[in-house]
């Protein structure tokens, strides 16, 4: 397949080419909103959702119908170095998992009727280790934003990108503390389950990570280029395509929020059409979030990443949206105080 | 149909000699999620969830397929003195919007699968005035309790209770004021949309309800009939039943949790079955909540009552089920490190 854009400056003028939502369908949502049987306001965040949804998707009366989920893996240089509890040969064994249906997001998107693929990207060929060098040339990024791209149902109308990657805690805490600098340590979580020891090491290696790619300051695509993933560059073209398509988004975790970062600083307003599922427990989620302005659905103490918490999002927007366009109005079933 | 108890004592007796849940299947839930293909807790809030459901079905792998949403109506005296935004019609009204499927639990059941249940108590004969005397007879008590008993479906796995009722908020209040103290003030909240004067107004009607029937202090089911209404009475018996019948029980907002509360206060343990499902905007719930030490799944800033929060809690107790018993375990899967 011809590829979608031939270098990142393509890229990033397609970020900055972006249309916003619908401002009709805004405001007959809103207006649909102060007539159903319910007080004013007593839906809460479902009811701002509601609205969400319908401006991005130009509709306002619509529904959820055909949610996407799609889990991106990717292997990384860096584990190398001795920054998570689990072998690299996970990711592929991970892989097969979630093929044949066992895995906590297999389990997730069947619940909210979502389809599910899994793009794993070149998992025998890991990324460059970040601590020493940059993860990726320019090429091998543009194949895996056009593999992120690629993987975009058009027909979706709802979307979750969730992630496999032994390592990959790495790579996202080394781009937040380059996008938003502050202490290496503050952005460094135990993944999937780190003792205090190597915790420490690993904030060292985010540390060198940054130091040694000059990374600091730099655009955001650059950032995802010299310490991001193949799974993390693939999230942030599949999020590109959804602003195209107008499909909603809703992030996952820490990996998919920093992958999502990346885009956001090379040109704010770019996440405009994606809300934060949840906030996980691994402690760089919550800052990043507070970073980009998204306040997060759920709080379930989650930190397994491959998109789950974002599908469990998913089935509030999906009841957002059933209350939204399911209600009746006061007119309808007759009740007083419309 | 004859009466499960004959007198409030009885209903005492029986809240007293409630069993708990199952031991070997609350054990055999927590070694079933030792073998799953994740992390060791990185579902959160999701393990936990799964191991009290198992402990109370008494099953190590079970699934939620049969949940049930109860919806009980009822009136009150109490909104003679000017304690709600919207008028007393709206709770027929707003029974009759249920049995059409119009209102936002209908959209909310739909989506989770749950069967729905709608019964009005009474809705032409409101309960007392509770700012001049007790609500209700301990035979008025009696029958509410036996709707709510008869109510739940003995093939259900999963329940929430809601309610309709407008002035219910006010019985809340008072309610939890007389269980715990405080300022009346702090247990008072807007309802379906009080301003300041109105809302003042309301918090002195609480203090005097309290006062009046001489209910701080009185054993809990004696305050649910002093200051409760009949739709509060019957959300209680069908808790009690649901224990009985060993069915899990999410909580739903303020007034659910204030009929709670009686049974908590009148039997500690008694909602041991029990989660709460969110904490609603109505500032006594969070209160309410911390009092029985239960933390809510979801904080979403509902409050609309009809059991609408704890329906959309139920969608996450089925996703903890749904990963508890559908995922593969680390050798079923081939992947390392279980």
């Amino acid at each position: 397949m011809a590829r979608a854009f031939s270098s990142l400056s393509d890229f990033a003028a397609l970020l900055r080419d972006m249309s916003g939502p619908d401002a009709a369908a805004t405001l007959g949502a809103r207006a649909r909103d102060a007539q159903l049987t319910k007080p004013p306001g007593a839906l809460g965040r479902l009811e701002g959702l509601a609205e969400w949804y319908c401006g991005w998707r130009g509709e306002a009366e619509p529904r959820v119908s055909a949610p996407q989920v799609i889990v991106f893996a990717g292997n990384h240089g860096v584990v190398a170095q001795g920054v998570s509890a689990f072998p690299a040969e996970v990711t592929a064994q991970m892989v097969a998992n979630f093929r044949a249906g066992g895995a906590a997001v297999n389990q997730l998107a069947a619940l909210v009727g979502a389809r599910m693929d899994v793009e794993a990207l070149d998992l025998d060929r890991p990324t460059g280790d970040i601590s020493l060098g940059p993860a990726m040339s320019e090429d091998e990024m543009l194949g895996a934003l056009q593999v992120g791209w690629d993987a975009v149902d058009p027909t979706s109308d709802l979307l979750v990108v969730g992630e496999m990657g032994i390592g990959n805690t790495t790579s996202a805490a080394a781009i937040a503390l380059a996008l938003y600098g502050g202490d290496a340590a503050v952005w460094t979580g135990r993944g999937t389950g780190l003792a205090d020891a190597a915790l420490a090491h690993k904030a060292r290696i985010v540390a060198q990570s940054v130091a040694i790619n000059t990374a600091s300051g730099a655009g955001g695509l650059e950032v995802l280029r010299r310490l991001g993933g193949r799974e993390l560059v693939a999230m942030a073209g599949a999020m590109a395509r959804a602003r195209v398509l107008r499909i909603p988004l809703v992030l996952d975790g820490f990996i998919c929020t920093a992958a999502a970062a990346c885009l956001e600083v090379e040109h704010p307003g770019t996440l405009d059409h994606t809300i934060a599922g949840h906030v996980s427990e691994e402690p760089g989620h919550a800052r990043l979030l507070q970073a980009l302005g998204k306040t997060p659905l759920l709080s379930l103490g989650l930190r397994l990443g491959e998109g789950s918490g974002g599908v469990l999002a998913m089935g509030v927007v999906q009841a957002a949206l059933a209350c939204h366009s399911g209600m009746a109005t006061f007119a309808e079933a007759g009740v007083s105080g419309g």
